[in-house]
C-alpha cells in the first residue's frame, strides 16, 4: 500500500498554481485536461516521484467550496522557514501563526486548504518580525 | 522541502482507528497525548518512513467538524482493490464509488474525509459483486 497524494479542489487555476507553485515552492509534475467532463487536473509535488497535492480545477467551479475543520492542514518540512514565510508575505499571503518559535508556522491556500510549515532539523533563533507577530484568524 | 503529512480532526479516537488500521490497513506509527491542551495525536502510515496521516483527537471534540469540498480526498495505491473493498465493507463503511473498473473506489471515514483507493499496476478484470453496484451518495 502507497501514499500517493492528498486533492484539493480549487476555484481559480492561476490563483491556485501563484500560491503552491510560485510561492510555496511546489512543481507542476503533470497536467491533464478533460475538455469532455470541463476539469483539469494538475499534479504538484516538492519533486518527481515525492508525494502530490492534486488540484482539481473545475472549469464551471462554484463561488466557493466551502471550508470545515474535518480536514486539518497538509505539512512539509521547509530549509528555511523565515526565508518562506516572507516569500508568502510577500506574494500577499497572510502568515496566520508565525513562526515566533523558528520552527512552526501556519498559512491557507486561496481555497482555505492549510498548510503547516516546519522547520527541517533544529528551529531558527526566534528572530524579527515573526517574533512579535500575531495570531490572525483560524489555520 | 518534504512532504510530511496530512492532518485530519476525529471526533471519535477508537472509531477512526478501526477505520484508518483495522480496516484501512495503515499503521501506528507513534502518538502522543497532551494533558494540558486535552488533544491526542496519533501518527498512520503505511509503513515507517512514509508520508502519514495525522489523527487530531481533542477530548472535548465537537459533535461535528463540519464537511467541506475545498478539500477532496487522501488516495493510496493498494494491491487488491477488491479484497479491500470487501474488508472494508464487512467493517461497516460504505463504498460510496464501486471499483467497477477493477481500477478506482472511493470511501468516507468517519469524519468525512474522502480517500481514494486506486488498483497498483493494470485494473483487476472487472467482477461481481463490485460490477453492478451503484454509486452512493458524494465522495
Amino acid at each position: 500500500m502507497q501514499y500517493l497524494h492528498a486533492m484539493v479542489r480549487v476555484r481559480d487555476l492561476g490563483e491556485s498554481l501563484n500560491f503552491y507553485v510560485n510561492l510555496l515552492g511546489l512543481k507542476e509534475i503533470r497536467r491533464s485536461e478533460y475538455p469532455e467532463g470541463r476539469f483539469t487536473l494538475v499534479y504538484l509535488a516538492t519533486a518527481e516521484g515525492q508525494p502530490e497535492v492534486e488540484l482539481t480545477y473545475n472549469w464551471d467551479a462554484p463561488d466557493t467550496y466551502g471550508d470545515a475543520r474535518n480536514f486539518g492542514h497538509l505539512a512539509f518540512a521547509v530549509d528555511d522557514i523565515y526565508a518562506l514565510c516572507a516569500t508568502l508575505q510577500a506574494g500577499g499571503v497572510t502568515i496566520r501563526r508565525p513562526p515566533r518559535d523558528g520552527r512552526m508556522a501556519f498559512a491557507k491556500s486561496p481555497d482555505g486548504i492549510s498548510i503547516e510549515l516546519l522547520q527541517r532539523g533544529q528551529p531558527l533563533p526566534p528572530a524579527e518580525p515573526w517574533m512579535s507577530m500575531p495570531n490572525v484568524g483560524t489555520w
